[in-house]
């Protein structure tokens, strides 16, 4: 138990102030969570700021810029979803050609279904049920591709490599434009973006 | 169906954009969502303007600031808790108080940490079952005060007001006031914090 670490979500008011306390009580150590909103008075964030410092617990603001993580991003939508009514959610999430992401997976997707039905007013009060919709989870690369041509996609847009020049130009031997340029061999097309290395090499 | 929406998650890939293109397929108003983060290639947001674009839809990056929702708070919890190998993550939620928050409820936490277990490598690989602690969810706020009080949490530090003046002070008549100024009363203890008109009143 002792050094073992936990997460607080910290507010700077009374129920968060207390449970950071509990915790540590606990003997856990602590790392207190907060986060600056539109409309949260600065005052509660230099509260929350102060009591992690009077715990003496380290305390994270976490920057725009996060970890790609489909949970977050699924919570996102979700948000956006209930601000408009919407109750279907999709994701282009796909298991044939990666592996080790569990956050890919169908069983980790029905469980975020389930858990937007149970945060959300709209659904709990019986407005909707929220989906969420990943209908090329099971295809191969070949068959999202040839799906997407067939429904008007211009595949020239898009992007793939992981190590894009100054321009923006594609590598070509990155695993993701390997990836990519099979997928559209075994759809028997061409790929129309240009690669700084041969296609054909 | 016709003019039902629906939220795409677009990233400015292959797999995304034919997921967009799928959706639209299938009658839906499309709103995409794409995401700026730290190790993302500017190229790919271009890309997924372009995308969302040459498909006629509505795209949204969102800031920083966002509502206030457990869903969203939890999901970075977990994120830093993955991160830093903790598997503990703490939310002052509580039920007793308030009402008509479904992200609140027990029912919903439970729902989040199972979906926490399915997203995460380090749960999906056996080393950890995350936990969301609850230690508030069904005390009263006297009794928040007084268990705070017991672990040494000062109050003053804390904020409730939902209507602070300039300097930060508190209004004492708001319902987040209210319910603060009740729980003290009840926990047989005086708030520390001062407020614009008498505690007294």
């Amino acid at each position: 138990m002792a050094g073992k670490k936990a997460v607080i979500l910290l507010s700077g008011g009374i129920d968060s102030a207390t449970t950071l306390a509990i915790a540590r009580s606990e003997g856990f150590k602590c790392y207190a969570l907060t986060f600056e909103y539109g409309q949260r008075h600065h005052r509660e964030i230099e509260s929350a700021k102060k009591v992690a410092q009077s715990l003496a617990v380290a305390v994270q603001i976490p920057p725009t810029y996060v970890p790609a993580r489909n949970t977050i991003f699924l919570s996102y939508a979700l948000a956006w979803a209930e601000v408009l009514g919407a109750f279907d959610i999709f994701i282009g999430v796909n298991t044939t050609d990666y592996s080790g992401y569990p956050d890919c997976r169908a069983e980790f997707i029905a469980a975020f279904e389930k858990t937007a039905n149970l945060a959300t007013a709209a659904a709990v009060q019986g407005r909707g049920q929220y989906r969420i919709n990943t209908p090329i989870i099971d295809m191969t690369k070949a068959q999202i591709i040839l799906t997407g041509t067939s429904l008007g996609v211009d595949y020239s847009l898009t992007h793939s490599c992981y190590d894009p020049d100054e321009q923006g130009g594609s590598c070509g031997r990155c695993d993701s434009c390997r990836l990519r340029l099979k997928g559209f061999d075994e759809a028997g097309l061409k790929d129309p973006i240009e690669y700084r290395i041969s296609n054909d090499e």
